[in-house]
């Protein structure tokens, strides 16, 4: 997220790791430091990469960290049945992400929605915290009482720049001084690059928000580093940028010719010796009379949102509280 | 609408008169029987197209009858004053368009806002009939006691099938038999062929409204057969083909070769020789990995989509009802 | 809801066949004609009402039919699982209902949701239809293919005179007259004579939807006279007059004190003298500087619709179709 | 606020001070220290209250401070000229307010908008928060830059402890920590005792928020003790209690009896003779069958929230920055 993926050809920007291997692959880098492990079942496809080392991170062009992501094709679908699969496995993989991290079953958890309610693709963050069960309160009014099984689980959508004044990370570091949660968890949309990984692929990362992720203008990060304290990031696309589509529509059809003829050259010209940032570059000036980059989304965002919203937030629930019975996810959100 | 621009090289179907007009032009073919007439001010630009004969309707795809085309390019800015300067705009050449069509001042009106309340780009119609003043009731009750300066409007948002399980078509009609208006106004959500016409471009039309046209999955009309009455169709793009928006940008991309190096060939390969329409049919296969041919809108379609209903329903306002103040239209939306 | 109650004592208003019986009791007045049969489990109490001749209708004062209530004082909890469990006991009872009114198994169904989209306490209608599983599309265009189990189920959103400057009944009976239901199921949100019942009562009735009744300005009615098929009202009380409010505070205080001391004369005053209609008339008479009537509802009614919206919906996907399996009702709904 | 109006006699709360004062006036206090000056034009009553002293706040159950109470009937009409016009009056009198308080005109202020998104009468704080200017990001990344006329702005919508698990005092004054604001302007929604009231009140006061007030489940304040900056906070009421509703019916009642027959003995029995406090009790008894004691709101809550928001934003960024023009208000909100 801090670098773009840049190897003399490479300049396009994703946020998931995943996709940064793949584009690296794709251009034939080789990819040292970068471990994977893939796993599928019930259309749920779940891929645990780890960036282990410098080396790693210069081949991909991400930080050093854990990484896991949910590619569920079908996720679009609005199948409630598929969706409480999908925030089962979330939970169950999620609890273990937060072994992994050291993480103790009690620590007090933030989550942190980042976005924007006004635009619905950048409203995923605002959508979980309304849908995640807090806790906090009843820890600070009655300790003694809380059941066994919970742990204290607060949640705030600081809002956006545009909105507030503030940059989100500065409202978060205030809440965090006064409140002194053990570990962050900060949800963001994020832009991607491929349509078909919008609203269908989950992040979970270990190395929190950097500046310039999302879709939002975060100029600001919020990693350990800035907070104090762990910060999970969960991000999933929501929107795709116009000049990425095109360009990524490109790589299809190369690919097509490929299969189909073994040559390219001939069909598409001295378009497909362009390196991949020139031709990058080329499509973002074909397309600036659309004034600036769009970001684009499926027309079905408010449906989509609000499912993947419920995914996360019950999975979570199931995740942060041994109480909460992770076979039947659903019943404990909003 | 009922045919796609389709003149053996051309298969890409738009909703808008004006961009089939000159996707024609741009195919280097005549355009006999098609007469259009600009003006542009407070940067509003707008067509008044005639599609005059047979022959027109052949070369650009589109039944014959008058169209009236606004681009705003700025619309998207969210400029209240832009907004009602479109409006006034608006209005005015509306008022200008039901004469033509020889509708008298006291003619009644049936407003119908086609489209989906639940999804953001399709819901342009539903929000401008929540936005107009209807005035049907009053004649209804106590005819004496309305106001001079007033007409007869009333309006209605049908739905969509997959809610009611009726087509919109069925519907309308049924209303109309019951109340009896003199003339229609539908209000529907179009695909367009560019990124750039999505939320800036409004477009009257006197055909109605033709199955396969708009975003949603109209299979039956509004049209004057159909309905029995006069039906001026009000369209805006709120969504773009993502199939439509790679293909466009291999246009973009070809004209952009051309003025640099005045020859395309050798940097395009063969796909600058394909026909239009395979070229389309090779995108479309190219993007099947996304299932299906996703629309894709702008991540601020919510504003957009606010603000241009409020523009069409104030210029509505204005000129249906000689009393409402056509310098001031802001003031008479709820 | 034709009339209302009014014995000489009586002149206030409720929608509630069983509130109109409450209230005669309570006048000790003699109610033949008037059958009743009550059951009660899981915190949810049925009482199904008959007014068998005019005799009855004349006690409570409502027209001769038959009516099922559903009382829930627990409705309002947001807890999910009573919702689950009342959504079956409303299929269960509305298909004994349908069969009642000989309503064949496969009849097709028009739901029609009365209100207003924009005014939450009025909104449940629509909700309904939003939430309800529409099927007679399928029916339309492939017959043979529909698979068992599933009868032709459409549902329309007529919106309010206000909006759409034509009545509601209008609207509905041109739809009917185009798509020729056997039966039509009325939603529509009521107003109470007591704040409990808010959100937490049901009623059922074979009666159709009177003019004046509701919380709508509904000037016709909708039924099987003016549509010419049977009309089966379902309403919830979704507000309540404050006018009636203080009114039935005045009784609940009086009953209060005939517990306490046996007599109220001398703590009441001559408003315990005053009969109903004239307190009433008083009552509205010192609340008159609100300026209008104030229909209130409790605050927290945007989550109390939505959770009702859900129950109704639920309960008649499942009575109405026979593949829905009305032990899980709510994975029906969307 | 932090005392309810209680001399013996009286335990009704109110978070409205001019309610205050009426109520201890009705009783037949004596009110030392409290002064009021009122002035009325255009349908818009403004008073400006003073509690000087430890005796004035003892007579009325305030805290000392300034007041300042706007009472427009009509503001419940959706006329937006009229909504125009008390933002205009309501942008001249904060201004004053601010410059008694000897806040600079280049004081940077932080707007809290208090309250519950989900909840329509408990979300006039955040609507507030997402209609006003905010500048402070200039400020932060470009103070050279800043055009004259502009202060730096804030706004934040913390939430409520239900769904943050976090009190809002808390997350205000981490905020405060890091963005170190000159002072504070709190937006709240209160209960007030009369449904007149409603939505047609506007209260500025120099006392911050008290523990307990307003409508939601405030257990800390926003105090200048607790934030260490001036806080004024605005609010409105949106809800009454059911109880007051009723309570408050009994004294016009009183009122009117008193006026057509000079003794109101014989009329209202021993009620008459029950002290506020044990008839307040009495009725919160009587209603006791409601469960708790409920909040109502009028059935048109969802615009009248939108339309008192929209004139505290308007007056706020006219009262705040010199540059927008306090005589066209409406211009500058979203």
């Amino acid at each position: 997220m801090t670098h773009d993926v840049d190897l003399g050809r490479y300049a396009v920007h994703t946020d998931l790791a995943l996709e940064a291997k793949e584009m690296a692959e794709e251009a034939g880098n080789p990819i040292p430091g970068v471990l994977t492990e893939t796993s599928e079942a019930d259309g749920i496809k779940v891929t645990r990469l780890e960036v282990q080392n410098e080396a790693g991170s210069q081949a991909i062009g991400k930080v050093i960290g854990k990484y896991v992501t949910f590619e569920v094709p079908e996720l679009r679908t609005h199948d409630s049945e598929l969706g409480d699969k999908v925030a089962t496995r979330f939970a169950q993989e999620f609890e273990r992400f937060l072994q992994q991290l050291s993480v103790p079953a009690n620590a007090s958890v933030l989550i942190v929605g980042l976005g924007n309610w006004n635009v619905t693709p950048d409203a995923l963050g605002p959508l979980v915290v309304e849908n995640t069960m807090v806790t906090r309160q009843f820890f600070e009014l009655m300790p003694d009482q809380v059941a066994p099984g919970y742990r204290a689980v607060s949640a705030v959508a600081p809002g956006v720049l545009g909105i507030t004044g503030i940059e989100s990370s500065e409202i978060v570091q205030g809440i965090i001084e006064k409140t002194k949660p053990d570990v962050v968890i900060a949800i963001d949309a994020l832009a991607s690059r491929s349509l078909e990984r919008v609203n269908t692929t989950i992040q979970i990362a270990d190395t929190g928000i950097h500046p310039g992720s999302g879709i939002g203008n975060k100029r600001k990060g919020l990693t350990k580093d800035i907070l104090g304290v762990p910060v999970v990031a969960i991000g999933v696309p929501t929107v795709v940028y116009a000049s990425t589509l095109v360009n990524s529509a490109f790589d299809m059809m190369k690919e097509h010719f490929r299969k189909e003829q073994g040559d390219t050259s001939q069909l598409m010209g001295l378009i497909d010796q362009l390196a991949e940032q020139e031709r990058l570059a080329l499509v973002k000036e074909v397309l600036s009379p659309l004034k600036h980059d769009l970001l684009v989304t499926p027309k079905e965002i408010d449906q989509f949102i609000e499912d993947i919203a419920n995914v996360i937030a019950s999975g979570l629930n199931a995740a942060l509280h041994e109480a909460v019975d992770s076979s039947n996810v659903a019943a404990y959100t909003h």
